[in-house]
């Protein structure tokens, strides 16, 4: 060992860790850094001799015009000052309906424990709290007082979202006052605020601001994430996740698209041959328990949890039963069939038979159970995409079929027998559901083309999904004609996009990668603007991302859909006027909070990004 | 409920789970799939009243010329049959040294872990195996007999890594022959073995193929993966699995690129304030016993732990303390300086400072401890890329040394002063070393251009790792100067490619993402022949995949490593004549073991490709 450089240091502390012999225990001392707020940035500073800084969390709760807040508020005033409390400390009170009152319980619970995750060791449920605390700390007291004033438990397409928060402070007592219209509203206010509070490193407590007032409600009614569960099985704690983070991002509509041609994972008690033969084992089966489980996970969150079953087309793996066993007949067509790229879009290929009737029995009874198991349904999405009718009209018994009921053979013929079988579907999904009518949803396809969507599609029976590129003339054409839209188009918000392909090789079929910045910037107002010369703010209910699971199984479904998904929140939410860069520090910190929640977001930037404010730009 | 479809089926077994009623507890029944293996391809066909059908697992072992290893082995005859056993019936003898027997015990420890994660419900060290067994399975042995002819302990760019493996099996018994040259070859072996186990689903045991031969050894030397610990901490146990999963695909070389300019999260005990100012926080450090536990842990699996330390740029946050205590001056200049783009290549910025002699001292402190943690060094990586001249060239301490020592201010004089820095560099980590030589790496930069290289770098002192593109000239003109390299070329083995960008939008800089494909296709010898002519294997080492960590941290470190690492491995150990295609179906089974060691591992397809091979084609 050459002269090394013992490094002595001002304050005796440090001299202790300088003895070069290695040290078992190790001191934890102050950072050397410390912050000041300067015109809503958090510039980091040696504090060294310096008494005014803050710690990083501290800066970053207090110095933005919104703090960490994500999505960002309609309108608020965060605070400046901060107090210590601990978790233990926190008391509510709530004026409701028993039944919101039964759902707020729960949603207190919630809140304590996102507030127990804000400690860098939480685990499995529990957190190390160990001080030491000062008698203001310990003494200090968080009140909720929470007023909702209907009786409303169900997400519906009117339920009144908005909420207003206010958080003063006095003495050794803060108190957060929630007044809301409804449940849903209540849960929001909660989640904002959680988000006014951090961890205190050097106390090992939780602080608060002390005041704030935010005044908040959402833009679009619907905000959404699809997962396809098909493709690949995502398992039910994976579910738990996504819902717990959607509530966090205040999203309100999970989208499962629950089966298609790969595999059958849905057990129906009245048809279990179905996840017999098209789940992709005994392990990859959702259950009735865990279907209701999630439904309420979800209700609690105040996310619906949104059926899709993926008809005519998108069907196959699952089927193959009917035609031995039971003198059904075959109830799909296609199914595996090679060369795929003939019958359709991506192997396996599978469509329903329309020349089989016990097809439509076999569907209702799908439904039947489907209904019982997402019910109360306030909306069902009937998929109805990529329909290839080379498979309809090179399957023998569809062609005799049409050939016998003089339906001709051309495209058009098709096209009236797909837009008959979705009439037939939503009668037997209506009686299904009590004769009760449900919005149905169903994705841009030719059905929904010009010419077509008329014809078959009733504006009032049907919201459609756009899953193209925010360029397509069909939007224009569908607000125009006054159809309800849900925009998830694949250029800015299918979140599968730009990995390897898994059919040949280079990079999957929508890449590139759509980053964050991205999937903010994209403006569904925007683009009913530029088609139609106006917002259709009351035919534009929201949007969704996607995240398609060819490539995606649970050891990555968190690192796709987060944080990009808090991306796609603050559009649907917020719908922000300016782009994502005044939104940059926020996110990220937002996605540091997410991982803390326990979700497994992926890394956006370098640690030091998040320390240096606005010194990672281009 | 309409009349619904009872599916009265033949087994009276399936009426039970008819009833429509929900059922509390499921019957778990055999798959209505079975495997057929025709011609290398596992085919999935309905086993209703089939007999000779077997598991998905089954096929996939013996089906194939190589079943299901990875990488492929150099030859291997992998047997028809399987027999089942109890993770519980494994003996072995060992035959070696008492430092190498010492090792395989560990060894053996390890591939009975591995055996025991085969269970689907593997948890945390525990399997509950159910059974019910028949006497043929409770009563069958597994012995391992391992001869070990050397006593080498430490891997080295010399050692005979090759092994041959023999199964046989009579009646009750299977015996598996190892005998290899060193330790390291002997643990191929074990991972190989265990490879030919899977586990049977319909029996809840293991099963092992009844006879194999394998003879096997790599083509490359040097296999392995760069990790990136300063643009974001990866914690020990994410380190841990890379090591695992590492050995798991026959890589040898972990190379640690643990400082940047970003952070320096090694504590030093001579240096404390290095990562006291340089860490992100108290809790995203590497102390020594993390070092040393890791260097040992890599070297029971087979993979040394190379440490980088990067130099003379790519520092920078850490060195902050010394201009102010000590009186050394400034050791780093262009720390976070601004506007970056003017001083690095990317946010933030710093350089050493050559000019201030105390950095020599404080380097060879660092190479004195890293000497220590690392030991024994067989190779030192000194880093070296993306100097800037012109941070240099705008440090006025920097310009005025320059000018009074007349080394002129043109690039030539800084490439001369780079050029001397880094022969000090080398005698400071020789001596560190106890004055024994050891080999350097250092990545291709100005200073390996021609005209440069043969001026500053010895090429029997130095090896050059290649990180442009495959059709950089550099390859070409260093190995005709007889310098020794590592592939690494970002255009087909940089693994963070592809996502957002994190400075300003679009894609990061080297998009698109490397699918398995690209990573599989890239040939270091088909570039040594396109550009010399000959395929150069004396002086190519091998390669490495990078993943640098700016958009990485724990979240989804594994899910960017793997599988593509794997893709890698095979590349380096077999050096495969054909490309990608016919190793697909067994590297996708080669994830799900990955999977099921507990690495959450990228998915590639579909599991529907993985049940029917062959049929996710384009």
């Amino acid at each position: 060992m050459r002269g090394s450089f013992a490094c002595g240091v001002a304050p005796l502390l440090l001299t202790l860790i300088l003895a070069p012999a290695a040290t078992t225990t190790f001191f934890s001392l102050p950072s050397p850094w410390g912050y000041r707020c300067d015109v809503g940035r958090c510039i980091k500073e040696d504090n060294t001799g310096v008494e005014d800084l803050v710690t990083l969390n501290t800066c970053k709760l207090t110095c933005g015009p919104f703090g960490v807040l994500w999505p960002q508020p309609k309108s608020a005033t965060v605070g400046k000052e901060v107090v210590q409390f601990l978790p233990s400390n926190i008391t509510h009170k709530t004026s409701c309906a028993p039944a919101v009152c039964e759902l707020l319980e729960q949603a207190v619970v919630i809140f304590k424990d996102n507030l127990q995750r804000y400690h860098p060791d939480y685990a499995a449920g529990l957190t190390p709290w160990k001080g030491p605390w000062g008698p203001a700390t310990v003494g200090h007291t968080l009140n909720l007082d929470v007023t909702v004033n209907t009786d409303a438990t169900r997400l519906s397409l009117e339920t009144d979202e908005s909420y207003s928060l206010s958080v003063s402070t006095t003495g050794q007592t803060t108190t957060a006052i929630i007044i809301t219209a409804t449940y849903f509203g209540a849960r929001h206010a909660l989640e904002t605020l959680s988000q006014l509070v951090e961890y205190q490193e050097y106390q090992d407590s939780l602080m608060i601001v002390s005041t704030a007032e935010v005044s908040d409600s959402p833009v679009f009614k619907y905000r959404g994430l699809i997962l396809d569960t098909s493709r690949n099985f995502i398992g039910v704690e994976a579910i738990e996740r996504t819902l717990d983070t959607m509530a966090a991002n205040k999203l309100n509509s999970f989208h499962w698209h629950i089966t298609d041609s790969h595999s059958f994972p849905l057990y129906l008690e009245s048809l279990p041959k179905m996840s017999y033969y098209g789940a992709y084992s005994s392990r990859h089966v959702y259950y009735p328990a865990d279907i209701r489980h999630l439904v309420e996970y979800g209700r609690v969150r105040g996310v619906r949890v949104l059926p899709e079953f993926d008809a005519p087309a998108h069907v196959g793996n699952g089927w193959q039963w009917t035609e031995k066993e039971e003198g059904l007949g075959k109830l799909a067509v296609c199914v595996n069939r090679e060369p795929w790229q003939s019958y359709c879009v991506e192997p396996p290929c599978g469509q329903l038979n329309l020349a089989n009737p016990n097809m439509y029995k076999l569907l209702g009874q799908i439904y039947d159970e489907m209904v019982q198991l997402f019910s109360p349904l306030d909306l069902f999405h009937y998929g109805g995409d990529e329909v290839n009718l080379n498979c309809w009209n090179t399957t023998a018994e569809i062609v005799a079929w049409m050939t016998e009921n003089n339906n001709g053979l051309d495209a058009d013929a098709y096209y009236v027998q797909w837009g008959t079988f979705q009439e037939r579907a939503r009668q037997l999904l209506t009686t299904a559901n009590g004769e009760k009518e449900v919005t149905g949803i169903l994705w841009t396809s030719h059905l929904t083309e010009a010419g077509h969507v008329d014809r078959f599609l009733n504006n009032s029976q049907y919201i459609i999904q756009i899953w193209t590129t925010g360029d397509d003339p069909v939007i224009g054409e569908l607000l125009k004609k006054n159809y309800r839209v849900i925009f998830s188009t694949y250029d800015s918000w299918y979140l599968d996009c730009g990995m390897g392909a898994w059919v040949g090789e280079g990079n999957n079929w929508c890449s590139p990668y759509k980053g964050w910045q991205k999937v903010y910037d994209f403006s569904p107002y925007e683009i009913a603007i530029n088609q139609t010369g106006a917002d259709q703010r009351d035919l534009i209910m929201g949007g969704e991302a996607a995240l398609w699971t060819e490539q995606v199984d649970d050891t990555a479904v968190d690192s796709k859909l987060w944080p990009r998904g808090a991306a796609l929140a603050e559009r649907l939410w917020t719908n922000p006027s300016a782009n994502w860069k005044p939104a940059e520090t926020r996110f990220i910190h937002n996605r540091q909070r997410l991982v803390k929640r326990g979700v497994m977001a992926e890394r956006i930037q370098p640690e030091w990004c998040h320390q240096n404010e606005g010194l990672c730009y281009l």
